[in-house]
């Protein structure tokens, strides 16, 4: 079906377009005429693919979680056939951080959507469908290094998961300048290390 | 001067009526229509104060970030004269989330506001200030509970202050109902107790 095809990838380079636009000047006044002159083409044929701001922008967060679901993915490759969890928690927080061009346009259409989920009952469920996704994945990582004896058993897994997530506040550090990029990877790594620290392996 | 305390007050019930008005909607698609309604003015006499919906906008985080540091100075003034840091600073990490009416509101102006920020150069000046303004005052405490021993003095006050204030992600948590606010308030709880727990005081 190769038709098909083009459409998705059309789909995908208007995507991306709205990706550079995002990261270049936020989400909050986007237009599809911007995001159009971005993917070199007219308004009307962008509204060929996409019916309006909204179809586009969860269109343009799906793809976004995607292409973040496969960088993690690929880091982990990286570190061998069982990647030590520590590692795994590391590269998901930090990707989670707006620190490339890519996570830091997800981050972005990420914080508008939540904004925007405050009066959208819609855009609420998608988000924290979204949200919560992530948390599980999170958490089935904490309670497999818990019984690996990696994190010491008397920590409570969903209370570790949900301080691994709240980090993320490290975004609005990052993009107003008050705190360095490598000053936020050296807290996580602290933060990680005394996490894995507890653990039965490692006793204190 | 009576007449200028008139219109301080003026300016003050118009910037509260801005609040619930951000508190319900988000601060995203505020308009200035809105805000005269919610005060029960016409726009024509809210636009008599407020030259713009930025100017208002402004004036609104203002005094909300003083009603801020009035609510926490309070909550510490009910701790006696020497408030233990933990709780100095268990105080001011509750009071920037979205834990009751005003701090939500303050929180979604907040988040609007570093949206605008980045494609605002006046607007992230202005929330860069403010958020550094808040970070000193958490380092100061910090670097006392590390001096009175109350912290482990290998303990990096930088790294600390920066870890605490990132936990300000635990917003989008709260806002998305993917964390309840007792989960939240026991997270916190457990962090600060880890954090004083390695003090010289309480050894490990």
């Amino acid at each position: 079906m190769p038709k098909q095809v083009d459409h998705q990838e059309r789909r995908e380079t208007i995507a991306r377009a709205l990706w550079r636009v995002v990261e270049q000047r936020g989400a909050t006044h986007l237009t599809l005429r911007d995001v159009a002159q971005e993917a070199g083409i007219s308004l009307g044929q962008l509204q060929h693919y996409f019916g309006s701001r909204a179809e586009l922008l969860a269109f343009a967060m799906d793809l976004a979680g995607e292409q973040s679901s496969l960088r993690v993915g690929r880091a982990l490759a990286g570190l061998g056939e069982r990647p030590h969890p520590r590692a795994v928690l590391r590269a998901m927080l930090v990707e989670l951080l707006p620190l490339h061009a890519d996570a830091r346009a997800t981050s972005r259409m990420s914080a508008a959507y939540v904004l925007e989920a405050l009066h959208d009952e819609g855009v609420h469920a998608r988000a924290r469908g979204s949200l919560l996704h992530g948390r599980a994945a999170v958490e089935q990582v904490v309670r497999q290094a818990i019984a690996d004896g990696m994190i010491a058993a008397d920590r409570d897994p969903v209370v570790e998961t949900d301080l691994l997530l709240a980090l993320t506040g490290f975004t609005t550090l990052l993009e107003l300048n008050v705190v360095e990029p490598a000053a936020v990877l050296a807290a996580v790594d602290q933060y990680l290390d005394r996490l894995f620290a507890a653990g039965a392996g490692n006793p204190r």
